[in-house]
């Protein structure tokens, strides 16, 4: 697979990453090591809040996202990082035994205009569980390197 | 320590929490599981990158901000959760072996229009290091729940 470069990436291109199954005892230890509220540790607890059962952390889902974007396209890119996030959303319980998938959407393409060696990519990258339900989308511009020039016939 | 309730929280009140130690076995493990690009796992390929070294998933300065909330204030509250977050700023890299505070502000608060056992408080989020070096912003809404009415005295 050819290593994707800043000129790669298309306003509007719309690729699937995933999936990635998420176990009741990952979601219990990320929980329970970053995000320690009752709600996503012990089902009993959870039953009576907003989510209506044991649910993973936001910031587990956003993790997991991460995990599927980089072993979907980063790590075969010229990615130089990212300034922060423009937005998250968490639209709905993330369920322990879920098996999650990411469509990621390209929004808009800019070069840098403090750097000629780089290009930012803003995308959407919504994040889905299998029974299609749409469970987080995030907003979020990446820096890549740009593509070398063409090397010199003579 | 009493319970805080939506009624606790006060526009422009600022709290200190921490601080967390992060090791560098945990940036590392953190990224090989989340975020594994080169630039958070290994010295040598960082020190060609905009980080200038080793630095940690700004991931990880999420989760690591959140546990600390979680225990400064979140798991003596109401805390309904949140339904997203409006803004993350990565601004400095986060070393290994930094020590972690975070100073929260509270920006405002609103009541929920369609949930009336229930408020909003938006906060932003300021994670530093030991240098005082501010790592990441985070601008975001927790909703919590209101103050029980007083009981009768009847």
């Amino acid at each position: 697979m050819p290593k994707l470069y800043w000129e790669d990436f298309k306003s509007g291109a719309v690729a699937e990453y995933g999936p990635r199954l998420v176990t009741r005892d990952e979601v219990v230890s990320f929980a329970a090591e970053f995000d320690p509220q009752p709600m996503h540790l012990d089902e009993e607890a959870a039953r009576g809040t907003m989510l209506g059962g044991l649910a993973g952390s936001g910031w587990h889902t956003c993790c997991l996202t991460m995990r599927m974007i980089a072993d979907g396209f980063i790590l075969n890119s010229s990615s130089m990082g990212g300034p922060g996030i423009e937005e998250v959303k968490w639209l709905a319980p993330m369920r322990p035994d879920s098996k999650l998938t990411v469509r990621a959407t390209v929004l808009e393409t800019r070069a840098s205009k403090s750097r000629p060696d780089m290009g930012l990519v803003k995308f959407v990258f919504e994040t889905l569980d299998d029974k299609g339900t749409l469970v987080m989308s995030m907003t979020t511009s990446l820096m890549f390197g740009r593509s070398p020039p063409e090397k010199s016939a003579a």
